[in-house]
């Protein structure tokens, strides 16, 4: 897992990074997956703790409860699904929301390319997960110049904007791309060809982006290049291996809910009162 | 678990079950948190399969893809958070939403009591799990007289006739209420008191409805006999062990994606041409 600004303040951006890597991880395949398995309570606490939060209403003037959004972005197969499946599953449902962003409807693009987004955001002590976001608006609408570059450019400014208001009002804001390499793409692909009970997520399409591999990873490059930043930081996540980017982007929430530093909201009641009340009842 | 209705037609209220019973399960803790991990993996399955049929657009005039609302009830501390966590997060959050519902806030008060939770009904695929739901408006709704005898009255039509709607635009709708007895809720409410971790789960609140239990389970009686039908059945599921409620749910989750009959959908490309397609690629 790899910031996409390095410590000396030089970006980063797809073409630094292995995708067949396993960068801050010296085990192999079956010691990453019992890592997973065994970080999967670790997880699962931080997430109620952080939901715990919005139980007590913040007294007047205080900081407003926090929330996490995760933005996953990847080329197709890269492994967003499984993401979703292994570790975003880790954590409860009931403060989780998983928005999978498609192609815009005519209404969605009557819209400023953010209108879609906001009501997906997440509440107070929420996790909320993007499956693609307004990123697409800079990448395939960069790619295939769905709006000019007057347009796309001022995308970039929005989006800085935006990312930089969530994180004021409270919003932990984390931005993954999952990276593959074209040739495991083949491989992945070829794989949903072979099986029947996979053809439905495979798409003729699918292989019309991929013929555009190198204008996607610049468009990449440009885009965690503009937006990247200490309050909302891109992570370029290798990812030919499974198994890696799911234990990079467990440990990546683990670390970002650590750092908020969250503990149980205090009782506001009398714990003594309440005690006797109930051995009454 | 058992139906809200016997295979006689009689109905079946919660004073007809034990809550301490673990019908048609002969094993006990053990094998059972087995069996619910055994099993998850084919609950997964089933999901996607689902999940899968949202992703072809069905012919004009054909049937609607189909969907699965799962309704949670239960009196507090029955284990609704734990059936979130151990049995709907088993699915992939992909295509699950959970929706709590809480007490009604000013503004869905001046609407009829079925309009907030509309925004929540799952989409085509989808599944949709409702954490409490409209039947408060007939549970504290009716123990707490928040609305006239009259308008509860209407409620429980009004109820049969949306879900009789959701049904026929294939929406398999199941509701289960989580069963406890009230010497194991003062066991659980005693345990929230002593965990300060636990606090934020209670609120002082919740010994005024414990006293009124009698009143509360009145009102499960009549709400579910009036509600009860083939096409939203109830079911009463013992939950003084959780080990029990949550394989009960589970395997009713199973059972209800099964009785779909699902199968992958067929590609609508020519698989052979993709792979040359990607060949080339």
């Amino acid at each position: 897992m790899l910031r996409a600004r390095r410590a000396d303040g030089a970006p980063v951006g797809p073409a630094d990074v292995d995708p067949h890597a396993t960068p801050g991880v010296e085990a192999g395949k079956d010691d990453g997956v019992a890592a997973l398995a065994a970080r999967a309570g670790r997880l699962a606490e931080l997430q109620e703790l952080l939901y715990a939060q919005s139980t007590r209403t913040p007294a007047s003037g205080r900081a407003p409860v926090p929330s996490l959004l995760l933005v996953v972005q990847a080329m197709d197969t890269a492994g967003k699904g499984g993401i979703m499946r292994h570790v975003v599953g880790q954590m409860d449902p009931q403060g989780v929301q998983v928005a999978a962003f498609k192609a815009p409807t005519p209404d969605e693009l009557r819209h400023d390319f953010l209108w879609r987004v906001r009501p997906h955001l997440p509440g107070p002590g929420e996790v909320a997960v993007f499956d693609r976001s307004h990123y697409e608006d800079v990448l395939i609408g960069r790619v295939r110049q769905l709006a000019d570059a007057a347009e796309i450019e001022r995308r970039y400014g929005a989006i800085r904007a935006f990312e930089a208001e969530l994180a004021a009002s409270g919003t932990q804001v984390v931005k993954v791309m999952l990276h593959i390499s074209k040739d495991e793409q083949r491989e992945r692909l070829a794989e949903r060809l072979d099986r029947p009970d996979k053809h439905w997520k495979f798409s003729p399409g699918d292989i019309d982006e991929r013929a555009l591999w190198d204008e996607y990873m610049e468009a990449y490059r440009v885009a965690l290049y503009r937006t990247d930043a200490t309050d909302a930081p891109w992570f370029i996540v290798p990812a030919d291996r499974k198994w890696y980017a799911r234990l990079a982007v467990q440990e990546l929430l683990i670390e970002t809910l650590e750092g908020l530093h969250l503990r149980w909201p205090e009782a506001d009641f009398d714990v003594a009162e309440q005690r006797a009340r109930l051995a009454a009842s």
